[in-house]
């Protein structure tokens, strides 16, 4: 005899990974939005030692029935109350057809319920998850509220190689004409300045910082403003921000959950107020946070290798033992972050996309 | 080639179960841990969508060779750094085998590893583990820092009935001798109010808010102050409040957490002052914070029940679906107690036990 589900407001499923040590998956997620004053109902699809980055690592992947049967129990004591959902690293097509089905699940309760949807398949060019995949994220994508593709996930997803101002445009158009995610965020595109100012960014104070570079990162969002069958209209922006030189795992984890934690309420007038979009508020606070939390990590890091910067960047011809000194050293400061999650300072702001 | 392990600070190895929805275990110890500033590396020992009390739950138990898998490659990767361990529940006699090697490898690494070991068995008369798993218990116990057993399990481990003042101190004393355990807090101990007057309660403020109860809950501590073959020497305390009509799951979880949390700092004078002991200092703190998390966790069961205090306490005769109903109802609202948490408002203070 099952339960009613009954939703409760500020609680949220999040299906992603667990490590003990460092940060990827839910322990990225999990700490900022119970911080930010979320329940997080965290179900975890791998149950790791550290993240595979290490090249070693212990514990196991959990299989579609393992999931399964955690999410019936869920539902049998009334647990799938949930106002929120974030999906993250899920390891095979098999557990992410279960996954699919609970967000049915918990869509035919809570018709109201917000899915916040990385689908997380590789990064700068390389697949890490199994292929098949691929076709269920399609599946999944018009489930969503939000995507929150990295600019590698959104060329498998649209096919357009974003690779300038025109294709990174033409991939947030696709992403909302092909699978109708209402809003979608991509998390990080490294453009040339060149391109930055033919999307709108004339004299961000991001260009000025970025002396030290001649990239930056975009991130770029949209919002789905017309119904089907209308011609396809959308508010789109992007916050560009300076490129590291080293590589932080977890990072995209953290984005998508600050993404699931200041997603517009519609009771906010806060996000409706913002000059762009709800969306781009939600954006600007998320990436301030994540600005403040790397910060704070590369002080760290620096700290750890004794001001040797060298060392806390990845370097061609780097050996096993180096790499793992390495990730042990950049692991993300979340627990230390906590000013910069709750009280984001808020340093670049989103520009608006004029269209193409 | 394993990398060296090189000990932090405020990190802290908690190795207990995992739950997707409410909080026991991890999920009980991990987030008031992080908000103190804790690096948490949480090691699971199961895996379920709630916990058991529910009567059904989905998931897994780890099994050893999980375990063992999971600190070997956190050895190899040179992520054994904690300075603090903290164990709850394990479910089996083998998997608790691989604990005691975990630890024993740790303070190899660094022999001044704070141990914090919640030796979890039953409660109030009831074995919910191997009965095989008591001997290893003891057998760990001499490896501990602190042992937080909750007055039932402190029965089984030191084979006295604790029913008033003289058996609840002859069980402490017991406990040092036994096990040579430097530190013990038994959790809660039920005793009539004349016993709290020959321990030492005369007019602590405790005493005059349980008008509602003629029972009160007694925390007690104490510390071994001698070295092995000199005579016993200990300093022992209680802390009195009232006992609750309610019953909430994962508490002890949380309380054994505050406790490594808070856990005395050689060098942090709020401890060294402390009147009776350090450690009295860290119960007093502990058990603040339990106590504004329990009354904002009573408050919003009171409000889901539309004020039906009936609604949240076990009563006979109770049928499955209504305790499923009750223990949604009861789960502890750690989240939302952030304050609690991080400022305890100590109104239950320590009173010196004059010893038997």
């Amino acid at each position: 005899m099952a339960q009613a589900n009954v939703t409760q407001e500020k609680r949220i499923l999040s299906i992603q990974s667990h490590v003990v040590c460092g940060y990827v998956g839910n322990k990225s997620a999990s700490f900022p939005l119970q911080l930010l004053g979320w329940e997080v109902d965290a179900a975890l699809t791998v149950s790791f030692s550290n993240h595979t980055g290490y090249g070693r690592w212990g514990g196991s992947k959990f299989d579609a029935a393992h999931l399964e049967d955690v999410f019936s129990a869920l539902d049998a004591n009334g647990l799938l109350r949930q106002s929120h959902v974030l999906t993250g690293y899920v390891p095979g097509a098999d557990a992410l057809k279960v996954v699919v089905r609970a967000v049915d699940r918990l869509r035919a309760i809570n018709p109201s319920l917000v899915y916040i949807l990385d689908p997380v398949m590789g990064d700068d060019g390389r697949i890490y998850v199994s292929e098949s995949v691929i076709p269920i994220y399609k599946a999944l994508l018009p489930r969503a509220t939000c995507a929150t593709p990295n600019y590698f996930e959104a060329e498998l997803l649209t096919d357009i190689k974003i690779l300038d101002a025109t294709s990174l445009q033409l991939a947030l158009r696709t992403f909302h004409e092909r699978y109708r995610t209402p809003n979608i965020v991509v998390s990080a595109v490294s453009l040339p300045l060149s391109e930055l100012v033919k999307l709108g960014f004339v004299d961000a104070p991001a260009l000025s910082t970025s002396s030290s570079t001649s990239r930056m990162l975009v991130c770029a969002g949209s919002t789905l403003l017309s119904a089907p069958g209308e011609p396809l209209k959308t508010t789109s922006f992007g916050i560009a921000f300076p490129e590291l030189a080293e590589h932080y795992e977890g990072v995209g984890d953290v984005f998508s959950a600050l993404v699931a934690g200041r997603f517009p309420s519609a009771s906010d007038p806060a996000f409706s107020d913002h000059p762009i979009s709800p969306l781009a508020r939600t954006v600007e606070l998320a990436i301030a946070s994540l600005q403040g939390i790397l910060a704070k990590t590369r002080q760290h890091a620096l700290s750890l290798a004794k001001g040797r910067a060298d060392l806390i960047v990845p370097r061609e011809g780097e050996s096993a033992e180096e790499r793992v000194r390495r990730l042990r050293t950049v692991e993300l400061r979340l627990v230390q972050s906590q000013h910069e999650i709750l009280n984001p300072d808020v340093k670049y702001r989103a520009v608006r996309f004029s269209g193409i």
